[in-house]
């Protein structure tokens, strides 16, 4: 019996180092983001497995579901069962039941997938399950109400939301914006995807509307963060750092307002005005 | 009939955009980094879509099936080719062949991941898979001979071989340097992952020594990073940025020396020396 097992974690642990500055080295205790795999398990059967820094498993278990397009709406989810395992490899795995028909087109999706012969991605049916051609979201008007500092106050608030960061230098955040650029939500990862959907997670767990406010990230963009954005209906992505291509193609498809290098003082906006 | 196929693509592309600063807006055209969705097929079964730029593919095919373990050398790679579709949505396919024994357990290793029931990752099998516990690579006395300004030279030279970065600000690079320091290949992509895959791949096509150097990277130490290096017996890895909880644990595990927050005046020392 694991005496840590359900236990809470921190999110950064100890680590003996040296520090090498110039010729002088010196032991010292630093602190270091966890990186865990954690198993997504739907209905019994194991369905991915993500290295992913172990807390707020439940919120990324609902936004995972959701931005991955497993389940339509948080009522899809009937129970998460989230389990820590800690020791010499630690690990987790999180028990998702789901109602029988989120389950029958999941298990179909794998079916595909498995049995495809040929090239299974590049044919129309494959960019398909790519998602590369998103529904447009819904436009209910916040672009026009976004207030014109709403960037720079975001950029301004984020490093005090940034514990772990601040703690470990290695972790990557997600927040969640409202109209005047304040911050409402922020969650920390070693990896972006994971913050993304542990952020889209705890707003569908709060029934907060995802089409009335912005998600402010301190990574890159890239396709994949526009693309669970969208899925939700939220309308504008911004980045500290720089996008990629298809980020862009992405955004301008959904509808989804995309601006990187958000800085207090400078941004640069791809699109969707 | 598309006259791009096959042509060799820049890493970059053009985008307007409009340029934020204060409250001057000014419309601009920028560069941002090619993120392409491109299918990697093993006799003629779609095994993988990784996000990437379109450059290098055959390095990046040939990185790939090494560092996942699907081939053991390059001689079991029959054949290679890289096809290029540009358009509405670019997108790459890499049709490789492989000898009929990586064939088969390639296939018997997508059968067990399809079909098991229950935790598919968190019991022991799984955790094998994961390979959470790499052999341990060769002692060939490299980091004994390891000039000891060698990490401090490969951080002032690496942004020299960083075109494409300098040109979007949004790729990462991962360099291969000799026990001098200096850079003797460099790789950029979208994904950190993909440029550290096209540089063990350039390194087994040019039959290079992957014990006799290390692995520079531009990016943060993950667990998928250093794992890939051990798996061609790369004896130290070094990063500008944070490693992971993981990352540290595997590189202990496989006698990989982990160096990372890499300077020309400091680093920080994470083991196996």
């Amino acid at each position: 019996m694991n005496p840590l097992e359900g236990a809470e974690q921190p999110g950064a642990v100890a680590q003996q180092v040296r520090r090498q500055r110039g010729d002088t080295s010196e032991a010292l205790t630093d602190q270091v983001g966890q990186e865990w795999p954690v198993a997504l398990v739907f209905n019994g059967i194991s369905h991915a497995v993500m290295m992913c820094t172990p807390r707020d498993l439940e919120a990324f278990a609902v936004g995972f579901s959701i931005s991955e397009g497993i389940v339509a709406r948080s009522s899809d989810i009937q129970d998460i069962e989230v389990e820590l395992h800690d020791g010499d490899l630690p690990h987790a795995e999180i028990q998702l039941t789901v109602v029988q028909q989120a389950f029958a087109a999941l298990k179909e999706r794998r079916r595909a997938l498995a049995g495809r012969t040929g090239c299974g991605v590049c044919g129309v049916e494959s960019i398909d399950l790519l998602d590369l051609q998103p529904e447009r979201v819904p436009d209910t008007g916040f672009l026009q109400r976004l207030a014109p500092d709403a960037i720079a106050r975001a950029a301004r608030d984020l490093p005090a939301h940034q514990a772990l960061t601040r703690l470990t230098g290695g972790l990557h955040a997600a927040a969640w914006c409202d109209a005047s650029g304040a911050i409402r939500y922020a969650f920390e990862d070693v990896g972006r995807h994971n913050a993304l959907d542990k952020l889209i997670g705890q707003l569908v767990l709060d029934r907060a509307d995802t089409q009335d406010g912005f998600v402010f990230l301190s990574s890159r963009a890239s396709y994949e963060l526009v693309r669970k954005a969208a899925r939700v209906g939220i309308p504008m992505v911004a980045t500290i750092s720089a996008p990629s291509s298809l980020a862009i193609t992405i955004a301008q498809r959904a509808g989804v307002r995309l601006v990187s290098f958000c800085r207090e003082t400078s941004y640069v906006d791809y699109g969707t005005v």
